[in-house]
């Protein structure tokens, strides 16, 4: 038996509040209503201009909108030299006034507008709407991201981990939520309701979303999750449609094979690893014959990487042949050929291959690494899709998420730069390379 | 019909996650745990490292609790010399990366450490317990004062208006809840149950309260109201066991006669004004007969300011002969035979006497003017419990909300530190003092 | 603001409990276990057997289903001897002892059989299958009808009225009760998901479903409906992809454009009376500019009634004449040329044409007459999908649902035998026919 | 993480439905109405009718609700004529339509208007109202019995324990649930809200009732139960004020120490066989370290039996002379003289004292053993409270719920009139009654 009762009608009234939005008849430029909105001391009327401000901005032209940023930046900066003399005031004499007033000073004003806009029923979701308009016109006019670095900062707080709620997503999950699904999914495209239903129905199948109860719509990430008897070797195996599902008890692996950001909006609040570390908590509780979670990870930079070994061609004349071949094959068939050449250049490419700060050179790696996840298994022909193909040739990585010693291994990855890697994928290095992670070793 | 479903089940996870709290291992103190929450990077164990710290504070001595106080204090407040730096860079090159710097400067790093506490499933509310705590330390020890201004800043973000959700507390409310209302019920004592269900169970009572999801068993701030069919003069006369409840229908005013803040922690953090406009917004939609929004509500700096005339002796003899008969009655007789003297030394207190800062000196005036009512009614004999004469004499006073006119009057006592007063009030003064609201009379 | 909680969390644990169903080990017959079942007086195992029971009913073949029902048919049967003995009885001596004996006698014991099966949780829509089954083979042995007399007893009692919920439809409903609608649109095919979402998401659309609280996830019954500023005169306008929506606000009229039963196994438990009034009194409050409630319904029978007139002909040259072309149309075009003629056929089809027992000859005519409705208009070229021409040769029909005259019509209709007409109907068949309808003219 | 949604939003309609009652405008008598009700074929307006004749019953003096049942009585029985007419013609002919027919004539006409009265939304629980109505009349005018037996019927029908939900009743549960939870306890008092929070609250403590959805704001049974180290031996300990709380984990036991119906309406429809096995099935799932369920029952008839010892005076002086002893003790410290004599007479009177039908004469006895427990354990000085001294002497047992027996318990308790008790029990009736007992040893 179950209680949820008083709690869920709580977001009962959220939903209701946010359903209807009379027009304003505010007649005053945007601009003046920024103004009264941050000059009401007492706030008596503050939601009904900052209504009115929200439903003016998204009626507006993309001029308009970029003249509203533009305002933003300007307008309602800091003042350095408040913010100067506050802090020597500060330094000279420190006590709560002191600092009170140099707090006041070191924020943009922007924050407080933001946070005046955000007590409108429902406007959590339409300022996140705000920054995607603001991160696309950022390209254009970098002096933008001042104004964003106010929306990043507020959102940070507003979308802390712990305001934020675990969901699964299923098959007896509301088909608004379900499409949104099938829209964001970025990593393997769900082609359509059939498809999505093959992730969500099957006894052996998982997802589950982050939500922020000010936006019980709309899912701000989300994680599938295969439930198997190994680790998974081939992303079109698990996705197919002959796919004979097994019994949840008989699963011993949990297979995290695609995460997704849904809110562009939300660029830089990171929710991942948070999502990865709270279901694989999750599962192991409700489903205790999971001893391994593990994920089944694109490599995106690989091929691109092998260009630049080929052309920058840096003495090494064997592994140019190689990095070409893998180039060269057109399809899996050709790829089989060059099976171990590729192996051993992914693991080259994970383990070795640097950005100028020292990080993992792909992405996904840096991610996962960061989390203090490790490099597990390196799979080739495992994603044969065309973009698996185009930018990845095939290979795909399992990450493993040991909850005992993420901690360990992130605290190796960030302070010592090590990357850590099962033996058998430091094998596949050779000799020569493996002594470089001899440290590695030791926790593998 | 209603549609509720997959948006409830939001907050009922947010329950579960909150129940069990496993008891930490950690041995290291407090300091060093909150230094390793902050300093780790990539954060892979944040979430556990806050939930030990957690824990630790609250199984924590009165003395251990102050040490961490006094630790957030020095060890994580602003850094002057840094500060001033990069102001001093942002002024001269303003771009986003030297504000970035600037704000990341200009921020005390306890705010960053309360949020990664907050990550922890169910920390909203335990913070808002350690605020409660450190607040009952300031007044030894001010210095401590710093510290709170982090709080309150986060809190204040956090508990934005756009978060709380408004929900009816009747007698199907939850015991639980139910009980916090009774303990919590500020202004006129809930005795027992049967009293609290005087207060929500007859058609022409009603009770609301602000909730925040992070919190859900957790009023934070709540009115009554009665339904009547006249402004109303007496509350022993509202909460009387014998009172006949009118139909809902027949109602035209809504009675604010109690409204009480539930969490000291969250003191400073200002409910109040949302909570009326938006409960009498909800009521004038649901009961389309309601005509007029007015409180029941005392006014605790009466007899004091009655005291301070009697001593002040300003020259005003009658009027220190009115004071003292007011003061000396002994019982609501007695009150009886002053009454008109009563009312108009109330009125007098009310829209006259000021604190230095210019603002009346009655808190309860300060609050309802301040969020643009105006005094509509002064009521004698209308609190006849041993706090209504003690602390007022008996008077009570109705403050109308009209809410096509509450912005108006907030300016106009904002900005001019006009007190909105209805005729019949300023009439209680007599002739000579009426004049200085000539202005007044025009809005009434 | 809502109240739901408590009562909601009602039906989730309905919900839990129907979930797993733990195989039995009992290895008695079903002959014998239903015999226990009986048998057992105080009850103490009556869940466990009943679950057995169920189980391997669903697990047998068609072949031991069969032999089931036989049994309940000649093992569980009425005892005439004892009832005729039990009524003699009673009717020499009447009380309550002599009537207890009577009514145990005269109840088939495959009632109390059905009763005991279905305490087990979940029960309910495992018993409606099971009268799927046995409705399939009635038509080869219609012996068995003697057991359907119970079941169909039985549920018209457990599928009362009174215990029906009925339940917007809409794009936020979860998708395992979505695919159902598709699957079970019995009317106008839904082909897809986008198909369905254009029937729910616009805002002149709506869905209503009667659902039973043991059967949680499976609806009963829905209809589908538009809200409209017309009475609509073809359905491939109303479910045309370019759709252009208004607002529900401008709309007065709600037409019901298709009504589909979702369970065969609840056969002649009539659902749709209830759920037309119902919805039209909720869609009458929750949008009071709503004035007309109008059904567009496909009069199935015409084609074939057409043809019957042409191989009758009793004379009436023009009229087989009529037919004849009407049915040799074959496009939309050819029909547009006999309009009129197919309008005034269609009319005497629906005002004259009885079957043997006096009522009208169309089904879909005699559910919504004998709701109360009456014809309000023909449409001809108003459903031109294939087996809108091959049946009704593209009419429809709109059936009016007046809430204050339903009860007079349907007291007319059943006990007078008149349909009520709109005049601009029966002006359809001319003068002569017309005169038949004098009395219907004034409920008109 | 759970899943409720759709499932829960379902008995909110119900919930809301069954809000407003407007009144009927309907003039005929009730008499008048019934007729229409039932005669109504097509039941256009059925509800309507329904909702009327609920309204005029409920507003009856209590001499027209007496002429309402009489009214039931005579003008709605069987037809015995035609019933034995329809039986003798299914006799010679047995088909479905002579069946049809017979089952037609077999049922008294008032069945059918009480299911028509049911389509009322929220009619469920008025007409228990009515029965309860009804079965008060019973006393002074048996011959009502007769409408009695289908009110009993349908609500058998309606209330089948496949439609029941339970229900966990804690300190979350809504205050007007848990009124009714105070005004219904029927064994051990409860003395207002804070007796009831100690039922309630502690972890050692549940309580759960069966719930109807159609009446969902009525709990129909409910059932306390303390979780304890052993099995308890005082009901005054297990309600002590001061009674300190175990982790439920520590639990080894699970005692049912208070079963109370709720309505009077359903006497003689009987859940409580039903609730008792539910929740120890469900406490054992949830609480695996539970090994024993078992009562701590009042022995309502023992003082009354004891009386009848000692005026029958069969001859056995030592037994009378106990009796009267155990009669006289006049405080718990008298029966603690008595304890021994107390317990042997207590163990003769459950295991030994019959009715004229062969079962316990005890109720509270007959109720556990019909439903498969044994007597684990009598308790002397259990229930020191006026009403337990007075009915019981202070006497309690403990009931024990094996859910591996009690088919095996109830058959041979059914089949062969055995009281199945443990060998401590039958021990204290000395060695030469408890040969009667040699079979029930095996047993135990």
């Amino acid at each position: 038996m179950i209680r949820t009762s008083f709690l869920q009608d709580l977001l009962a009234t959220i939903f209701e509040r946010s359903v209807d939005r009379p027009p304003s008849h505010d007649r005053r430029s945007l601009a003046e209503m920024c103004k009264a909105l941050l000059s009401e001391r007492g706030e008596a009327s503050g939601t009904l201009i900052a209504a009115a401000i929200l439903g003016r901005y998204e009626a507006a032209s993309a001029q308009e909108k970029r003249s509203f940023f533009q305002l933003l930046e300007w307008a309602y900066d800091l003042d350095c030299e408040s913010l100067i003399g506050a802090a020597e005031t500060y330094r000279r004499n420190r006590d709560s006034n002191t600092l009170s007033e140099l707090l006041r000073a070191a924020e943009p004003p922007r924050q407080e507008l933001l946070r005046r806009l955000n007590r409108v029923a429902g406007a959590t979701g339409r300022l996140v709407k705000m920054r995607e308009d603001l991160l696309a016109m950022i390209g254009d006019e970098p002096s933008l991201r001042c104004v964003d670095l106010d929306f990043q900062h507020l959102f940070s707080s507003w979308f802390n981990r712990g305001f934020l709620v675990l969901r699964r997503i299923d098959w007896a999950t509301p088909a608004n939520i379900l499409e949104k699904i099938i829209a964001y999914e970025a990593v393997h495209r769900i082609s359509d309701w059939d498809d999505l239903r093959r992730r969500l129905e099957p006894p052996d199948r998982r997802c589950f979303a982050f939500f922020h109860p000010a936006m019980p719509d709309e899912p701000l990430i989300f994680v599938e999750v295969a439930l198997t008897t190994e680790i998974a070797a081939s992303v079109q195996q698990l996705l197919s449609r002959d796919h004979a599902a097994i019994r949840e008890a008989e699963a011993n692996t949990a297979v995290f094979y695609s995460i997704s950001n849904c809110q562009r909006g939300l660029a830089g609040v990171s929710f991942g690893n948070f999502l990865i570390k709270q279901v694989a908590t999750d599962l192991s509780q409700s489903l205790p014959n999971l001893k391994s979670f593990t994920t089944l990870s694109p490599v995106p930079g690989f091929a691109r990487w092998l260009s630049s070994q080929v052309t920058e061609a840096n003495g090494d004349v064997e592994r140019v042949k190689s990095a070409s071949r893998i180039l060269e094959a057109s399809s899996p068939d050709d790829l089989e050929q060059v099976r171990s050449e590729t192996l051993r250049l992914a693991a080259e490419y994970l383990l070795h291959a640097k950005r100028s700060d020292g990080l993992p050179l792909d992405p996904v790696a840096r991610f996962h690494l960061g989390n203090g996840a490790r490099v597990e298994r390196i799979q080739a022909l495992a994603d044969t899709s065309s973009k698996g193909l185009a930018e990845g040739r095939g290979v795909m990585v399992n990450y493993s998420y040991d909850l005992n010693s993420v901690e360990a291994n992130h605290e190796a990855y960030i302070h010592h730069g090590e990357i850590i890697a099962a033996r058998s994928v430091r094998a596949l290095l050779g000799a020569a390379l493996a002594q470089h992670h001899a440290r590695g070793t030791q926790n593998a």
